[in-house]
């Protein structure tokens, strides 16, 4: 069993708990701390949408296509569906000359009430573009029209079916997850995820050594290396492209810029780089709650960065408020969460 | 630690875990099954409306005012703010001569989402009536209605601050909690509840040993019992008012009527009865999730009603589809939940 990390408070009892487990490496795979098991393969979902972006870069089809820092954190992203978003998604397909009907990622309504009650009352209905994967998703459309294009192929007829894990694009993206992690992903488990594309059981050490690389180029490939650097920069100078209004990745990236690179994945997983320590993080809440896995990475982030940051304690300390608005309890590290960092502080 | 219950898979593997604790007690408080720490207190949240609704019957407060099945089994929902459930408690507060304003549970949008996007569309706002406990707090304002009038006070004047735990109709149903459970609450840990009334940290055994007087009427007083036989009647004859549309509680009751009552409590706890067998039970998601909660309630109730029903299976084996409708998995009861109800199928 992973040790307990986050708690939850309700009038000063512990009413919930979430176990978990998390890695910090370096870029050569040295261990700075591990809690709970680091080897068991975990999805890390959305949580390695920067290692999926590798190829976007490393391909030249960013270039090629004249991708702004926006459109490059939007291909980051697991966006709320705002429309600054859905609009940055649609002008990476258009130049493509193509539109929302090429993306395979599903329809999905904005995550964020407000922009999804407004789309409501003013009768409209929700659109690939409003997926939180579309940017990912504009992005490898991106490369498979490159792909065509090199190929003196029908870029429309190449893209279609992108999803497959046996599509020209989805090799690329596999063999980026293998090249970083230093797994080979054809061999790991399996599944579908969310936005239909295939995605890999990894162990933590690994997912949190890719990001390690990521922060530090050792060990990747010269084009990987300048890729992870690029997409870095780009969410750093675009972070509201990366989730939206009132999202832990979005807030946390626009007070830390490139010192904290940082990326949550669906059922409970996080993915992080670090830069000027080297490190690079992975960390999986065993029963997938988003919550605890935000809490995690902010108590961490608070540890690593010595920082008291407001934003990060906000988090860490997630205060609970029912439907009258009245505190009710919080969230907060438990004690071998905070112990494991005890020393960094 | 407790057992995992309850594993998600996705693609074959296993994702996510949920740990957690449950007993199956009856009503002499002999332990029929048990998993996890059944003596650790557990906040039942509305897990224990039916509990909390005793004194709406016990009082008199339900005939004095007329109430009917589906307005009693309003008084034991957590609603999803569907019209039906709106209409039914502002047609009880009506009659009290009271408004949607006497309600002091907190405005919150109806939980189904359907019903949510109708409302956006027509320009209206959520009010206390759509609150998924507006039924039990117009529960509430009947019996302060029915004390202001014994007392010769004027209602609504009374009425006013029921939510708080000195207030005499919410000392009523600390009394009837500490009766039903055999712990006197005021001596337990407190906190307050997303409804804004006081909540109580309970152990599995009490709470499921308090469930399985109420389905035998066995060491309740005569109208405590009285109230409990009526209440699980009026929520068998009118399931839809305890939940909603596409609900477990209501589709699970819809199925077995008075053989089962159940009851979903936020943070992952499930209360339920067994009348037949003379069996209370009681358990606790560890993360507080809901959907691992009512696929163990869903599991055990196949258990012990020796039951092949598919809605039931529809919850244990719950199928988890992404945006494009294709199935990437679902859950299932884990080993030590499978083995402890072996016996029982």
């Amino acid at each position: 069993m992973n040790p307990v990390l986050i708690e939850v408070l309700r009038g000063g009892a512990v009413e919930s708990r979430h176990a978990g487990a998390l890695a910090v490496v370096d870029a050569s795979g040295g261990v700075h701390t591990a809690l709970g098991d680091i080897d068991r393969p975990v999805f890390p979902r959305s949580a390695v949408k920067l290692l999926q972006a590798l190829p976007l870069v490393a391909s030249g089809a960013a270039d090629a296509y004249g991708l702004s820092d926006a459109e490059l954190a939007l291909a980051c992203a697991s966006h709320s569906g705002e429309p600054e978003h859905v609009t940055t998604a649609a002008g990476v397909l258009a130049r493509l000359g193509l539109t929302a009907d090429a993306l395979e990622c599903g329809t999905q309504w904005p995550s964020r009430e407000p922009v999804l009650r407004s789309m409501v009352a003013r009768g409209e209905l929700a659109t690939p573009l409003h997926n939180n994967c579309s940017g990912k998703h504009s992005g490898f459309v991106c490369v498979a029209c490159l792909m065509a294009r090199s190929g003196g192929t029908e870029p429309a007829a190449f893209v279609r079916g992108y999803v497959a894990a046996e599509h020209p694009v989805m090799r690329e993206v596999s063999a980026a997850l293998s090249a970083a992690t230093g797994v080979d992903v054809e061999r790991a488990p399996r599944g579908t995820d969310g936005c239909s594309i295939p995605t890999f059981a990894l162990p933590l050490r690994s997912l949190a050594l890719a990001f390690a690389r990521c922060g530090t180029g050792l060990g990747l490939s010269e084009g990987h290396a300048r890729a992870a650097r690029r997409l870095r920069q780009a969410v750093a100078a675009a972070p509201f492209m990366v989730g939206g209004t009132d999202r832990f990745d979005t807030r946390v990236m626009q007070t830390f810029g490139e010192r904290l690179f940082c990326k949550i994945g669906a059922e409970g997983v996080y993915c992080a780089v670090l830069p000027e320590l080297g490190l690079g993080l992975a960390l999986k809440i065993d029963d997938g709650a988003a919550r605890a896995a935000e809490a995690t990475m902010a108590t961490v982030a608070q540890a690593l960065l010595r920082s008291g940051d407001e934003v990060l304690r906000s988090y860490s300390h997630l205060a609970l408020r029912n439907w009258r608005g009245i505190d009710v309890g919080s969230l907060r590290p438990a004690p071998d969460l905070v112990r494991a960092f005890a020393s960094s502080q």
